[in-house]
């Protein structure tokens, strides 16, 4: 970077002129200004330059990224230094990209300009001015190469908002989703209460992040949700409450996790699950309408991008600056509309969802014919086959078929190539499963189902249901076997195969992209969970809260096990699933301080000192709290599935990468020594 | 509390029979349903019992806190045994303030319930509801004593928001006026944009909270703003950007500061200060047209409170449990408004705001006659006065008048009074000022003024201007000298007595309380202030940025500045003051790299590694960063004025006392040995 010294005006740089220069631009003429009965009149227009085509000597065009109109310079001179010969010469000296003020006469446009418009623009007519001035308020340097379609860096985030149009729709997406939900809600009488992020430590579930004050040995904690904030509401009297809260967790890096999130989080007194679901199914509905009434579906590199038809001829914008494909030329009738359909979702129990599709999560987009439901064949299955495929004692034996477009030696090497490769990978399978596969084919004894011997290939072949059709040549059978337990965690193995070779099918081209939209409700988890690798409450139960330890017991039935049998007592939760994401849950809340103590002390068995860490949330239920529900959407999971794109950090204006790290500004940093002893940090050990 | 056990149900106690019970309650009817065609239709209510009257042994009235509808249940029995007799005796027996399902005939009311409405109610039209049954959802214990008026302590903040209906119609209140400006702001085209919490520590100003990850060393740091993330969004081609943002200064504790405050932060590029200012005077606007058309300005207690007038009948809800004076009793017609008048607010400099009011937050229903503008007096002041006022050479002396209703002696004893007590509390004086007081009195020689000699006292008895009305008898002439050098700081001397002598003459009644709203805008702050306290910038230069070291020079004269004297630099900033209560303060940045890298290292002589730690911001801008201005409103603060309460604890749900504890769930906690290890913290040493 040039050294930059002010001292006498006459020496600035290119920059430091700019600087001083945009002391005096002209205000820019509001969008109303762009209208065929200003044509003829002087328009000042401010944006991002784009880049320049010069027809000859003589004539110029030029986009400018307005965030007012859609606007192209026409830059023609005739007379070497006259006012439009200079301001030509300006233009062309002024590198692509730089912000600049553009002084000209306004003029209908027949031809679209050269560029997408802004994304927060309304209107989308064109316009051409003709140039009369242009200053440049700041200079795109040289060694920033702008390239169609390039991925920056991490480190240069700003770049890819600036360049990556689908990028900018996405967080104008958001913003849009956002103010819809806030709308509806406000409609129907919920409030937006701000929770404090200055919280303390609970042994509420995930490990939370530490603020550590001046005072040692004591530390606010980020929450994890607003749960207990918004439960005292409750108890406060706000009888409907709601709030776009971050949140943070502190998690071993999984897979496509922020250490900060957004819930939209809300909670109802006098309510129930069914009343939660009821609002949550709403909410759902306003956004599809949203999305089908004001949005293009438009497929962009094989992902389904929701472009914002307030542009209203869209569909003139030539490719110049934007990603192939980006949008189809298709006249406004035939424009292709998201589908819009919403009743009552579906609801699965856990043990349902779990028996039928071997996981908490299931992607109803996978169905017959192609893929079965999973189908217990222990009553089919010989004993030796069983022992073929586990060493399991009395095992419960599960199959599933799958149906895809290739021919028999087709699919029986897609299925080899799938499990070898799944070895290979960090999803690999337990090994205690040995998955049997059988290929439907009528070349071989049996159909290919010999290793199941007679009786049962027989049974097998003629086996047909709703959800299981009758075998045909190319169908591929796989045997799971597991142990003969109640469901527990959030899938079986043969349940993730399924959904793998699901997405291997459609990543492959062999069965189609669909892009439905499939809501579903998964209700009724186990209150408990043996205690795996999260802290959980801490108590000496051996089993945490598998949501957290203020979830309801679904029925009377489910209140009397928690003294006699708590892993069977199910809890009053539900759990939003859309295409096998999770996007979001709730539950029932106990409302009564009695039973609250009781679940943490004699249920989860935790220690006098862990109790009266909630003493605050009993207090609250003890002062006459009313029966409440819940729910907390993860929002950028939601707007991921929304946008089709993989990953939440596309829907993020500023994420951290999978090690918690934003490199844009280098988070988190290194502390200082006055740091250090300002909030008691040990040194360096 | 009572133990808890589940196992067989008939031995459950009250409450955990209530668990039970809200299994099954039926649901409430919608707010709809409470309307004239409905009458004698049976109907449920949810909600919470208000305070039974029993006019006889078979009558009682009970007020219910519903959501929905303003509803009173009217108990009768006739016939012992029946329906009604049982559901009379069930009310009987539930405590007051507990949650409820009450099931009713609608009936016509014609008196008004005992009760408020619930605040988040539309209709206000009372019902009666003849009662059938009711069944408690949990119970209000005993040992909680509920009073008219009743503060509680912290702790207890669910039963501040539950029984004080001022606070909760103040959390309405937020909701409210967040909505309204979310709204303004959208259709002005700002894209609201969440920015990261979890940040870096850079030398910004302010200390700032640390996040320590598990890599030792390493710390996130919670915002002070989302300043440089915001700049980075105007750098990537979002050219108006807003956000309702939680901030966090680790300040020590100064009055009525939060360590978690909220700013409604917003951004315009291709934009100056002009363009911002236009921006907040419309958001205040549209603020300022709701109270005038929705809000009655109801005193209570002396607070001006705004009533939401969705109450349309509100004028009868009679005192019951409603704080006293909360509402006058007026007819529609005659209820009173809000003002609403918003033009351009006036401007000030920093320079001319301090030298006529002594202080750079002016409260301007301080005015004539009651009290005047500072006012220069050296040219009339003899040099052997102010030697008797001060040991400063070649001082500044000032002086201001006050007026007070009372007779000269009331006025000797109340100023002789303030001074005696100011010097008692913690805002007393600084010690090298002796402030000079004479009072214009008739029966004293030269009207009380001869302390200043005879040619001094007669100007100054017949000087006379716009803001210096002629000194009239009983009127009291403050004298302070200062240094006569450039402003620096929030104030004055004497601009501090002239506040205090105002508000203490309002606490007493003797001037009125004034209840206008009075914005102004103070600009051109320095851009640059001597080290005092604050960390700054950690520059070697023995100066620090005055707001922020990103804020833009305000001319190309003080840019030039910036090489030879850059603390008489003038920074082009605005803050937004509000009855003496700056509720806002943005700026025009600097938006060239070099220019920024230029203030950081050659003016505030950063070093390399301080300059580095905004290497991201240097490089967003250095990519062709268009102009940008922005504003942040401290929203907490303008709540607190809106809403005429003393403290920003007032407006917030849970906020925390001046220590930075929240008493309600005991914030910050104390650290467990596990985390001590986990995120390195030093142990008790």
């Amino acid at each position: 970077m040039k050294h930059f010294v002010p001292a006498t005006r006459t020496h600035y740089g290119i920059c430091s002129d700019s600087h001083v220069r945009h002391f005096s631009i002209p205000p820019a003429s509001p969008g109303a200004s762009f209208q065929a009965a200003h044509v003829g009149q002087e328009l000042v227009v401010h944006g991002f330059l784009g880049k320049r085509r010069d027809k000859s000597a003589g004539l110029s065009f030029c986009p400018i990224e307005s965030a007012v109109a859609k606007v192209q310079i026409v830059s023609r001179w005739e007379t070497e230094g006259s006012l439009q010969h200079r301001a030509h010469m300006a233009l062309r000296a002024i590198p692509a990209y730089s912000p600049v003020s553009v002084t000209g006469i306004l003029e209908a446009s027949d031809k679209p300009p050269g560029t997408r418009p802004h994304p927060d623009m309304k209107e989308s007519k064109s316009w051409d001015l003709r140039l009369q001035k242009i200053q440049y308020l700041n200079t795109f340097p040289k060694n920033i190469i702008v390239s169609k379609d390039a991925v920056w860096p991490p480190k240069s985030r700003h770049l890819q908002i600036r360049f990556d149009p689908l990028l900018r729709d996405r967080l104008q997406f958001r913003n849009r989703v956002t103010s819809l939900l806030r709308k509806c809600l406000q409609s129907r009488r919920f409030t937006e209460v701000e929770t404090p992020v200055l919280f303390k430590s609970t042994p509420e579930g995930a490990r939370e992040f530490l603020v550590p004050t001046r005072k040692q040995g004591y530390a606010y904690a980020l929450p994890q949700s607003p749960q207990q904030y918004k439960q005292t509401l409750m108890a406060s009297g706000i009888t409907r409450y709601y709030q776009f809260a971050k949140c943070f967790r502190d998690e071993d890096h999984r897979a496509d996790r922020q250490p900060e999130f957004t819930q939209l989080d809300l909670e109802m007194a006098f309510a129930g699950s069914f009343d939660v679901m009821r609002v949550v199914e709403q909410l759902i509905e306003s956004i599809l309408k949203m999305l089908h009434n004001l949005y293009i579906p438009s497929d962009v590199n094989g992902v389904r991008h929701p472009v914002w038809r307030g542009y209203e001829d869209y569909k003139q914008i030539p490719r110049a600056q934007v990603k192939e494909s980006y949008e189809a030329h298709i006249s406004p009738e035939n424009r292709p509309r998201y589908p819009y359909f919403v009743t009552n979702f579906p609801k699965f129990t856990y043990e349902s969802a779990m028996k039928a599709f071997g996981t908490d999560k299931p992607d109803l987009r996978i169905q017959v014919p192609f893929i079965t439901n999973i189908t217990p064949v222990d009553s089919i299955v010989s004993e030796d086959f069983v022992k073929m495929i586990t060493g399991l004692e009395n095992p419960i034996v599960e199959a599933c078929k799958f149906r895809l477009p290739g021919s028999v030696n087709d699919n029986r090497a897609f299925i080899q190539e799938f499990f070898d490769e799944l070895a290979k990978t960090p999803q690999k399978l337990d090994p205690h499963t040995a998955p049997g596969v059988l290929v439907f084919d009528p070349s071989k004894p049996l159909h290919g189902l010999s290793a199941l011997g007679h009786e049962a290939a027989e049974k097998l072949a003629s086996m047909e249901s709703e959800y299981w059709p009758r075998c045909e040549d190319g169908d591929m059978i796989i045997f799971v076997a597991r142990k003969n337990e109640p469901f527990q965690g959030g899938s079986t193995e043969l349940g993730r195969i399924r959904k793998l070779v699901y997405d291997r099918a459609v990543a492959r081209g062999i069965l189609p992209k669909d892009h439905k939209w499939q809501f579903l409700w998964v209700t009724n988890f186990p209150l408990f969970t043996p205690n795996g690798d999260d802290p959980g409450q801490g108590g000496a139960a051996g089993f945490s809260s598998t949501h957290h330890p203020f979830t309801s017991p679904a029925s009377t039935k489910d209140l009397d096990l928690l003294a006699t049998d708590p892993l069977r007592a199910k809890a009053d939760t539900y759990d939003l699933v859309l295409n096998g994401v999770e996007i979001g849950g709730g539950s029932r809340r106990i409302h009564v301080a009695e039973v609250q103590e009781y679940v943490m002390r004699d249920v989860l068995k935790m220690t006098d000192a862990g109790v009266a860490q909630f003493s605050h949330l009993l207090e609250a239920l003890r002062a006459g709290c009313p029966p409440h529900a819940g729910f907390a959407f993860g929002f950028d999971r939601l707007l991921t599935v929304l946008c089709d794109v993989p990953s939440v950090r596309d829907v993020i204006a500023f994420p951290k990468n999978n090690k918690g790290e934003d490199l844009l500004v280098g988070s988190p940093g290194p502390v200082t020594e006055a740091q250090r002893k300002t909030y008691h940090l040990s040194s360096k050990s």
